[in-house]
């Protein structure tokens, strides 16, 4: 048998038995965004860990030092943010080929520091190596919540509102520069490869969502639009109906599709990286939490779709008419 | 400027000014086996993480992969053992290659998950991906502690005795089978290499010495006992003598230096990877230590050596003659 039959998410259901010897503490295991353990009677530690590989996650000719070492870390940032916990620690495994200058490694840290900083969050450790071929970049973040204010998948309830804290897509059009081998020739192009190179990660809004109360579930979108909302529904045991014309895509991406004969509407859904929050929230509560994010972040929190009882994954146009949502999102072994 | 003239401490050295942005809850950065944080008042979490990759770390064909995914534990438990604390929680970032058999990844769990097993610790997370030539592991573990009795490595002081809970060499005995292709050809051959292999985590020690109350000090054997010791005199600002006779080597290893004219003791000092426990222990309180420990494991804390005052890294023997001990240990930049 083959990683190719089974797929990123089968191998990961292949793993997950036997995996907790000790569940006393345990909140949260393998299936989140982050793992979750309890310490002491209140709080609660929540850690996520994301492996980039060169020629995999990044192209070192595409990107700079800097831009390589923020990313490594914004995308752990996201997860704590998904979990609607404070970020607190990081740790950097860092292989390195022989050939690798230091001034390019000072840039990644450079980077990595910098949005740390931004955070308050701390570099505490890690491990230095040398790597035959490819540059690898291992970073573990962890955060701490309440336990009660947490956030996790599978809690999504029927009837529920989708939210979105941010655009999408931008990422994707951003990437295409990269795999084009192709410079971005003004500052709206520019604007959509930094979404690529320098997401925020939703630290604030995660917060947010996590102390309104009435949110039942949150992701971050890593893998796409799509996929990351089947992660909800497959694990809530629930469905959702997304409407086409409230997705929110940047006017620069439409111009960026339209130039190029793509749709920014699959980009949006299956594109990926974006690193915004998806949310469902209880939809008495929806507008007052609408209100609540704009007036906090003068900002809208955009309102996407909903969660059905029935399991299907639908799109509803703006003449009605729906069809399914098939996963498109990233399977490393597909 | 090339790593290679900085080296793999040098380097470390280098990315760590401005790593801790909030200090508040840090009680330990960058710089000892494991990084340290507060979780409320007396609770604090230990956190470690060790990066392998393949044909740096390990040879796919030379090793099984059911010995590969337990050692790559393996080596994070023996951190949380020479901090004092116990391990709880692994999170496994895996970077795999195309073509690798799922039997094979299946094997590197089995190995992990038996280890796991072994300590009540949990695989509570991760990270799955692609890679593009070598097989990438990154293991993170965290451990719990109470806050007063952790161990760490720069609180050496004058007159401590050196203790070190096991043997010391056997492992790069057992490496030399590996870097020659060759396999072990008798039982005592086989327990060399396992040595290598399937290192047991000094997990129980490491509690045992941080509840005795008397060690000031103490590090897991990766890099080798003579940089490892090092590492703890430069930290504390000591200097160590070590009695050549009292080094502990295996019988095994006696006679595998005898017949190839290999020197067992530059095995012991520069070997590394042998993962037992090296502390520095109140003088006065030594020979009870020494004491309870057999009384507690029927084992041997084998007694090797003196703190000085003196920063000097000596070897003394059996006829009181004095020599300079160099650092031998590995630099992945070197």
């Amino acid at each position: 048998m083959n990683l190719k039959d089974i797929g990123e998410f089968g191998f990961i259901k292949r793993i997950t038995p036997d995996s907790v010897n000790n569940p006393v503490n345990v909140m949260r295991a393998i299936g989140d965004d982050a793992a979750v353990f309890a310490i002491g009677k209140n709080e609660c530690v929540v850690l996520t860990t994301d492996l980039l590989v060169e020629r995999v996650h990044f192209i070192k000719e595409a990107m700079t030092g800097y831009q390589l070492g923020y990313k490594s870390l914004a995308v752990n940032l996201s997860d704590i943010a998904a979990m609607g916990a404070v970020p607190q620690h990081a740790f950097v495994s860092i292989g390195i080929p022989k050939e690798t200058s230091i001034e390019y490694l000072d840039e990644i840290y450079r980077g990595m520091k910098d949005l740390a900083k931004q955070y308050n969050v701390n570099i505490l450790g890690g491990d230095t190596t040398s790597s035959i071929v490819d540059l690898i970049i291992n970073v573990a973040v962890t955060g701490v919540a309440k336990k009660k204010s947490l956030l996790y998948r599978n809690t999504a309830k029927e009837g529920d509102v989708i939210f979105c804290t941010g655009l999408l897509g931008d990422s994707k059009a951003g990437l295409d520069f990269i795999l084009k081998s192709e410079q971005p020739k003004n500052v709206h192009e520019k604007r959509l490869f930094e979404a690529h190179c320098l997401p925020r990660p939703h630290i604030e809004e995660g917060l947010f969502l996590a102390n309104s109360g009435v949110v039942h579930s949150c992701i971050d979108i890593s893998d796409g639009l799509s996929s990351d909302l089947m992660h909800i529904a497959e694990e809530s045991n629930v469905g959702f109906i997304l409407q086409e014309d409230a997705i929110p895509v940047s006017p620069d991406l439409l111009h960026y599709c339209k130039e190029h004969g793509y749709s920014a509407i699959e980009y949006a859904l299956a594109g990926g990286e974006d690193y915004v929050l998806v949310c469902t929230a209880d939809a008495k509560k929806a507008t007052k939490l609408e209100n609540d994010f704009y007036k906090t972040f003068k900002r809208t929190l955009y309102r996407i779709g909903t969660i059905t009882k029935e399991k299907k994954y639908l799109m509803q146009k703006n003449d009605g008419t729906l069809s399914d949502i098939k996963p498109k999102g990233w399977d490393h072994f597909a």
